[in-house]
């Protein structure tokens, strides 16, 4: 029952905090998420330079950016996946998406294009939960609706470039029942009432089907919920890579993995992606200012990121020259973090920018083109993602050569 | 929202009165049942004789003796079904077992019985539900024994002579998913925890399992969860025959019914089949004692009945025939009225025993015999249901000539 004290001790702070759940990531009192404090909250572990670089050695590649940066900064056992995968023992990859929006923005992406990372380099089979009935039942959206956003978000994640022949996409709504429902039906034995109020803050005035999904984004962790992709290797591991906003959800999986007979899952969990505005939070779907879409034009970018992306220089270009950028809360600067590659050009905005000789306005260019370029390669590549290729990716069907 | 004021009335009369729920069955003080007092509570409609002449005069078949017996003696919205039926419009039935046991007793098979008889004389699909899930996490057995069960009582429901061609037997394992999980999640948004809490007494010790099953029972009611069958006919009634412990499930469903497009389904109650040692509540499957089961012999059958079954009769043959037997509690003569199909014969045992010129042991002799007949067909019919036979109860199936 790893987590039941914390969370118990979590809930008191929790009312006077900060508040990081599936559904709610506020910071306190407007200022910046603490993410030490949430890793002591979660019980979960830092990601240090030592599991980069076994990563490095391993891959035989350089990390990716997210993990050079600390953008995927916790983790729960990825140690035992690193250790299972040095033995030859393969694992695979369960990430999700809860489809309630038409656009993605850039935020969304970054578990994706990680995810898409970490299939490269260990050459592993990947699912991808489209949360349908999540969504339907949260955002009150029709069943139909639903579904039709599903695959629309599914046209965005495969537009990221994940290999056909090692990812199974698959919709809640279509895919639960057999095996994956009685897995379902294991897991809901383990878990009481008082534990998801605990975990999730459920109220007696939330719809049962509030209580009833945790167990459907729990069972995707175990292989037998795929019996067309994993039969016969309950033992496979399982490697989540998430926002940490997604914890709660793994902290009841890996309670009740043991007394069901199977492995917990392993998590590596990532910062959120900061608003525009600034970084109190994530970015919110409801606000289109807050955010750059995937559809956004090169004007709109440029246009937002001018307006909106909260600055860290100085009040005037002389005050600026004197004292320079705070790093601490420019949002480009934050940006660029995230999406500029190249290790050495961030390091020179970083200082110029700091020392005041550069200003706010490059630096809001220069993310503008970075941006810009991800956009539009994104819109390039969901181009080509037809309803036949989507179907494709979403049909349930073995995948011989996985983990070749 | 019918039912939900009646509920919080009920809560408070319950705790020092009977308790009838689908889990508990138990008169006050091991006194009888009020089944008045249930229909009450519940909110449903006494089943009169009106409505017993009218489906006489429908079907232009005898009553059922059920129906003539008062053993179902109570409805909801039973007159809608027969004014659809009238005007020409059919309906469906749904029923189900929830597979706890290897051997059925008589009781379990009275709403069998009675569900075949509608099937007869209406000539309408059937809908089976075995509730392998509910079990499973109420009973704690095994997804794989659940199952096992489920396959089991599959064959002594179809030793009832079910019409294949307008029957579907379905296993919540296997079935869950698809169009049925999408009405479950439109179930489980239209009923809060405080609801479910309040209809069947759930706390915060239980597993969610517990929470998330009430949809999992209410959604056969909608002929949508059935596509292979009632597609593009969501406008088909639903009637349920059932023991009226059953009725919480289907208040919630009614509730919900109208709020996501549906009939609210109608339902037919049967009273509870009593243990040998006297009418308190149902028989027990936990004291093999305390029931007749389908696998007894005849020797078995005579001596539990001359053992167990509580007589009505007097302490003396010469105070017995001087007083005359109690018809009341005499348990021989309430199964003589569930299984004793010549109304002729029951009247004339009631009229002498209740004289005292007849004997508990003459009827309890003729009980046996009675009993022992049943037994011996439903042995004779289970024979000869093979594994393929189940098989072609549970394919998933259309049924062309089901309305014929």
């Amino acid at each position: 029952m790893e987590g039941e004290k914390r969370e118990n001790q979590n809930q008191a702070a929790e009312e006077e905090d900060q508040i990081v759940n599936p559904w709610e990531v506020a910071a306190k009192d407007g200022g910046k998420i603490d993410y030490d404090k949430l890793i002591d909250k979660f019980g979960c572990q830092r990601l240090d330079q030592t599991l980069i670089d076994r990563v490095h050695r391993l891959t035989g590649r350089p990390p990716h950016v997210f993990l050079r940066r600390g953008v995927f900064f916790a983790h729960r056992d990825f140690n035992e996946i690193l250790d299972a995968y040095e033995k030859g023992k393969k694992f695979y990859l369960y990430t999700g998406r809860g489809p309630s929006s038409e656009a993605l923005h850039i935020g969304h992406l970054v578990p994706f294009m990680f995810t898409k990372y970490l299939q490269d380099v260990f050459r592993v089979p990947l699912v991808i939960q489209l949360t349908d009935d999540e969504k339907c039942m949260w955002k009150n959206l029709t069943v139909e609706e639903s579904q039709r956003l599903a695959r629309e978000n599914a046209k965005d994640i495969i537009a990221c470039g994940f290999d056909i022949t090692r990812t199974f996409i698959f919709s809640d709504f279509d895919y639960v029942g057999g095996a994956f429902y009685k897995n379902m039906v294991k897991v809901a034995k383990c878990v009481t009432l008082n534990k998801v109020q605990g975990i999730f803050g459920f109220s007696g005035e939330d719809h049962i089907g509030k209580i009833s999904f945790p167990p459907v984004q729990a069972v995707p962790s175990f292989p037998s919920s795929f019996p067309h992709l994993f039969a016969g290797k309950d033992d496979l591991r399982c490697l989540i890579p998430c926002a940490i906003d997604q914890d709660p959800y793994f902290r009841m999986t890996r309670d009740a993995a043991p007394r069901i007979g199977y492995h917990k899952p392993s998590l590596i969990e990532s910062t959120f992606f900061p608003a525009l505005q600034g970084e109190t939070g994530k970015m919110s779907a409801s606000d289109p200012n807050s955010a750059i879409y995937v559809t956004d034009s090169a004007k709109v970018i440029k246009s937002k990121i001018n307006k909106y992306a909260f600055s860290g220089g100085q009040d005037s270009v002389e005050k600026h020259r004197q004292l320079g950028a705070n790093l601490e809360v420019d949002i480009s600067v934050k940006y660029l973090n995230f999406f500029l590659e190249d290790d050495a050009e961030l390091e020179h905005i970083k200082t110029e920018y700091a020392a005041g000789r550069m200003l706010t306005g490059e630096v809001k260019g220069r993310l503008g083109s970075v941006l810009y370029e991800i956009v539009e390669r994104h819109r390039a590549a969901r181009a080509s993602v037809t309803d036949e290729v989507v179907d494709a990716f979403m049909a349930v069907r073995p995948l011989p050569n996985m983990f070749d």
